[in-house]
């Protein structure tokens, strides 16, 4: 029995969890058909993939793969929905990053790491398209008005600047960056921890829909797969390996979010984390994160464009109001603050007020006057200009 | 015309602004009494330092520095102050350290930065003791309710665990830290940048009044002296510098309390910094501050003693409520996703949801139903045990 090889990684990604590590290896040692042979006919080292394959088959009483793999492909089709495999031309190269972590990292916990062997997406745009500039905006489903107001607020920055925003479709936090994506105009992918025919969960339906209106309903598992605890984790990697960074804006001390967030440190992408009050627990986990190293803290949507984008792509520094002393040096801020209100005081006074010599206060004090600080008298004393600024204590502040 | 060292450090403090590098270099290479000498004689290398220094003489009136020296120790006392000089047995080691980054850093915004020459304090503790186990809290004026929240929660932690808490004495951050720590018994010091006969600002004299009861007010002016806005700069190493890390809570982008923290960074003192909303104002500073590195987020005052204590204090790591499931490997919880609340399947039907081997499910599913995860049927399949656990969906958050 013989089957080809886009037909073998359709079938592969039926008969086993996903990012599962032996599959990955067997697939890069002797590729999907041969891959796919070799498990079946039982002759690779890991019997308890050959095992579970074959009680998936049984279990869907399998008789042909082949046959079995191009059912998949109509049925996908029938659903409005296309299988899109690493054979395929829209196919991200970002996921084989992957399998680097995957060889590299022996941790139980990231075992599953291997890259999507298939998945179904929905939606028009092309997968490696919609994907090239995206970025992933994560965090707790039982997010606060103000992680939903953050999620928001970058979501449709990064949309305005045509950035992909990429999310888990889940309450809280991922529904506010797609809807705000939406609302910018924008395109957003969902990447799904079950099939694309029931995204869960069942009452984001008006969500997953306008989703798929522009952007995309992505997922490794099959139609009919149900929502398992443990696929959430898998899934985290692949919103991880499909965009350029991720963000994490709320997350408590457990939030799967987190392993996100691991997932793109171990992938060398940037890790990003929107702080928040310290008194909140939805943040307990973006707040550990940030102490780690390695973790940047973000609070704009340019600080993310800064991790993530082009060079040119920069953000602007944040800066205060700026206050007309500004433009003094220290020996002029000094001597500024020894001038007083109501008593015109010398060139002379004014130095020892400031702890400065009388040579400094008389070169620069005319300065002063002609910016409009200080007003000289006739005698060549000095008071305060008469303007509205805060006299005398002004701790900067 | 010759003084004794003690003597000649007041009047140097009284003579010139604090943190005067020149003034320090000269103090080091000469000691206190020669060091006065050459500079009344005028026979030193800054001519701006001895013309200043003949300004204050001659605006202050002074025809001998003995004299005046004695006068300024006299007045303190009447003021119920005294006056701590570096050869006095309660001068903390600490201020030593200004000296280094004095030298190192040719940067004009941090030149004043040498240790204070004399310390005026009022209060009864001993300077150096009272300094030894202390820890700076700071942060902006212009506070929210809950950066005072906070600080207060910090300070009160911290005392309670025998922490001073040093601060400004300011409004905000800065009153909540020294409030919560006199409401914790403990022991608390305002360093002021002005006199500390008239400690500003004049409406926290009620608490300045408290902060003696038990701690110390302490400033590098006379008394008499203004709190000229840049004296707050000059203050700011100090607070820095006399503590073993400083702690920043709210600031605005340009707060002087970021100034405090680049004084902490630069003496290789931890600089630690709370966030809080990214909506908010003050904390756009705070985050600025979390973006450098070397700078450590903390949220909880354990936090902060894991940074500034000795082996043996730490915090322990923030931990999310713990669930049944925690006790299983991922194999078990892989299983444990796919056993159905109604319909009782067999391990080779619940390896197969899961991606696992018979095998795998048969040795497993035993265990699972010992820890009463799951029921056993009379004919050997498993369904979920009837517990109150959130069935099938129940993705980390």
């Amino acid at each position: 029995m013989s089957v080809d090889g886009r037909l073998a990684l359709i079938a592969l990604a039926c008969l086993v969890e996903p990012g599962n590590r032996e599959l990955g290896m067997l697939l890069r040692q002797h590729g999907p058909a041969r891959a796919l042979h070799l498990l079946l006919d039982g002759q690779q080292p890991s019997p308890a993939l050959v095992e579970s394959v074959h009680g998936r088959l049984e279990t869907l009483a399998v008789h042909d793969v082949g046959r079995f793999a191009e059912e998949a492909l109509e049925h996908a089709a029938r659903l409005g929905a296309r299988i899109v495999t690493p054979l395929d031309e829209e196919w991200p190269m970002q996921f084989a990053d992957l399998a680097r972590i995957s060889r590299d990292d022996g941790d139980r916990q990231h075992r599953d790491t291997d890259p999507p062997v298939c998945l179904w997406v929905r939606g028009a745009p092309l997968l490696a398209e919609a994907l090239d500039r995206s970025v992933a905006i994560v965090g707790s489903r039982a997010a606060s008005s103000y992680g939903q107001h953050v999620a928001g607020e970058l979501a449709y920055g990064l949309a305005m600047r045509d950035w992909t925003v990429v999310s888990g479709g889940a309450f809280g936090i991922d529904a506010a960056a797609h809807r705000a994506t939406i609302a910018a105009g924008g395109l957003t992918v969902a990447v799904l921890a079950c099939g694309v025919d029931k995204p869960y969960p069942v009452s984001h339906g008006g969500l997953f829909e306008q989703i798929t209106d522009d952007g995309l309903l992505i997922s490794e598992w099959p139609p009919g797969a149900a929502p398992y605890r443990m696929r959430f984790l898998t899934r985290n990697r692949v919103i991880a390996a499909a965009t350029r960074g991720t963000v994490m804006v709320e997350a408590g001390a457990r939030s799967g979010a987190r392993n996100t967030l691991t997932h793109a440190r171990l992938l060398h992408r940037p890790a990003m984390v929107v702080p928040g009050p310290v008194t909140s627990a939805v943040s307990v986990g973006c707040h550990a994160e940030l102490r780690r190293p390695g973790t940047m803290l973000v609070s704009r949507f340019d600080e993310v464009i800064e991790e993530i984008g082009a060079v040119g792509e920069l953000s602007a520094l944040p800066q205060g109001a700026e206050r007309p002393e500004d433009v003094l040096d220290a020996t002029g801020q000094r001597l500024l603050d020894a001038v007083q209100v109501r008593k015109a005081l010398s060139a002379e006074e004014i130095a020892a007020g400031a702890g400065l010599s009388g040579r400094e206060a008389r070169r620069t004090l005319p300065l002063l006057e002609m910016y409009g600080f200080v007003v000289a008298t006739e005698s060549g004393s000095y008071r305060l200009a008469p303007r509205p600024r805060t006299a005398e204590v002004t701790p900067q502040d």
